[in-house]
């Protein structure tokens, strides 16, 4: 009975706090997203303590980040991802080989081990997609082209990344590469993608008509809920992220979303849930760590950071103009919760030190900072097309 | 990261049980919400053992509870409240004597310890809201008198029935009752209840017209929701439930939730939060307490739950018809999780003999089991004018 209390408080106390910040920073024309993470870092275990983090909140926040991507994929049909799909693979191939190179060459150039050299390259890799689809989405341009590349890139990033962090989950046990695991992942991982595009949509298709015969009110919804859940779930037992099967839900019920009224209703639960996933990324960056030493290094690791993916994921849209280099770019820039997991297992292994792992937190929250406002920038002119659209559909 | 993965796959269990079951209910003519519990009884920890409680399950099935109230809450204004307001306070005060007596009678005759004694009447006293604002807000029937009394009844059930568990509390502590205590949270509660019905709906009034100025994204939704959790807190602080506060919580924005558009966005977020909470009750009902020594008396117990409340919360609102009668008495009638936690507080201190315990865990299942059919049974007029209604209003 007393944990429920406590659990009440907290549950009050982050949703407040992140509004509250979310809606200063709104008015500041900062995105809101930056100050739902803000405060994750202010009332988190690092700065005022107010909120440790738990078992239970850590379950919401997981179930928040499964709804923003769910609600990113709604607004995204398998024809747009297959449209996209060459340039998104190109996109996110060169978005980790590139930031993977300048990672690794710095740290081995000044001096570091070659495996603690692996962490930071594969840290600066991961592609946290869950602030982009928020960005996106606030802005009502989930459904441009950009925005498509950026989040079918995403896609295999987060596919792609998760072959690299079992490359090096085996370097920290020291049980060496496993070349046949790695390869029955992979194998799987694109079977799970390529049966999500191709074949999701049409099982769809095939019960749309049998929907209006369930006697369960709102049957639409709960079915999708169910299958994101379902999704979600599949995706993780292979080894994806559970958000990537969320997202891969969204994508298959994009087509009947107008029509069962999807978004709206999925987005009411977003607003509700994600809070507490971007609260909780804030709280993860323990500020302490950044001391004079490291902050030299570790500032020119973020730098690194952003100009390895701005190039790296920018250079296959090179024919699609300058603003749609930097827009990619700097969406697939925000390394959110993945690298820090990343870190995290090369310090509990010993691999990495702990003032790396400090430069790592701290090329995280730049990352993660800095690309909702440029995003903002960037998208400028696709928000005020919309906007002018929004006003003439009105007149 | 294996924790989340488990939980990935309760959660996608759980509702997908909780949904199958609840359509194949419907199709029966039965309630969906029956359904969910049956699933909770089925796949729970006592039948097939799939799914184990965890902090992290009975927590999201709190926060469940909590947006069944706050959606049954939008439905019903501070006027409705007021207006129902003696009828609601007879029923509650009646609803609570008749029960008790019965069941303390019956026990301390046939022969058992008058603190056991207390404890069966106890448990037969506490209404469990939860499952009737479900079956009548599927029905779609909330707004009518007779769903104003029960829910008005059953917020004072529960601000008395919470004075009634201290008193039992005190007893299974040994310390006695703590009069002063008690007179403190009687005191604390009412004076709760009276804030929330006069001044609340007040405040919302006036900051109505700065809502619009607010930079976020749905700002009403989110100010909602934040007062939502606030007030469950702050419930819950006091010593009354948590989902007493979320009532309040809607109640104070149902004048508002039209222009707001509350309704369809909460009702969203308790379609996916809901069934975890429902599912939870049935996991609880332990079936395999029930044996031939046990059961007759367990049945004469359940039939004096139901005989009292429906005399009980039934004879201040005889001047409104028979209808009236059993539909307010059916609606107080499950006792859901209230009662078991009582059992469980006994149970605990060895006050409750584990047969006694199972004896309240039948009358519990029986009651929660009975209502939802019989309430939906009884409201068929309502449902069938509404359908005319609807059915006008298209044509």
């Amino acid at each position: 009975m007393h944990d429920h209390e406590a659990l009440l408080f907290e549950l009050f106390a982050i949703f407040l706090a992140a509004k509250v910040i979310g809606e200063i920073f709104e008015r500041l024309k900062l995105p809101a997203v930056l100050g739902e993470i803000l405060a994750g870092v202010v009332i988190g275990p690092y700065v005022l303590g107010w909120i440790h983090p738990s078992d239970t909140l850590s379950s919401i926040a997981e179930i928040g980040a499964i709804f923003v991507l769910f609600h990113a994929g709604l607004e995204i049909g398998p024809q747009d991802l297959i449209q996209v799909g060459r340039k998104a693979l190109l996109v996110a191939v060169a978005g980790i080989v590139v930031p993977f190179v300048f990672g690794f060459a710095y740290m081995h150039w000044r001096g570091d081990a070659t495996t603690e050299s692996v962490f930071v390259g594969a840290a600066m890799v991961a592609t946290s997609v869950g602030i982009t689809a928020r960005v996106l989405g606030d802005m009502g341009v989930l459904s441009s082209r950009t925005a498509k590349i950026i989040l079918g890139a995403a896609v295999f990033d987060d596919i792609l990344g998760m072959l690299l962090l079992a490359v090096v989950d085996g370097l920290a046990q020291s049980a060496g590469v496993q070349w046949v695991k790695l390869g029955v992942l992979a194998a799987e991982a694109v079977v799970f993608a390529l049966v999500m595009i191709f074949i999701g949509p049409q099982i769809i298709r095939r019960i749309r008509p049998g929907m209006a015969r369930l006697s369960t009110h709102n049957a639409p919804l709960l079915v999708a809920l169910t299958v994101c859940l379902g999704l979600s779930y599949a995706a993780s037992q292979i080894g994806i992220a559970a958000i990537i099967g969320a997202f891969f839900a969204g994508m298959i019920f994009a087509e009947c979303s107008p029509e069962w009224d999807l978004r709206p209703r999925v987005h009411a639960i977003t607003e509700f849930l994600g809070p507490f996933f971007f609260f909780s990324i804030g709280s993860q960056l323990d500020v302490k760590l950044f001391n004079g030493e490291v902050l030299t290094v570790a500032a020119i690791v973020s730098l690194l950071a952003i100009v390895s993916k701005v190039v790296g994921c920018g250079l296959p849209v090179m024919s699609e103009g300058w603003n749609t280099v930097l827009s990619v770019g700097v969406g697939m820039m925000p390394r959110g919760e993945v690298a820090l997991i990343v870190a995290l297992v090369g310090l509990k292994s010993q691999i990495v030190s702990s003032s790396t792992y400090a430069i790592v937190v701290f090329m995280t929250a730049v990352t993660t900072v800095l690309a909702p406002p440029l995003l903002r920038y960037l998208f400028r002119k696709e928000v005020a097309a919309q906007a002018r659209v929004a006003l003439g559909s009105r007149h």
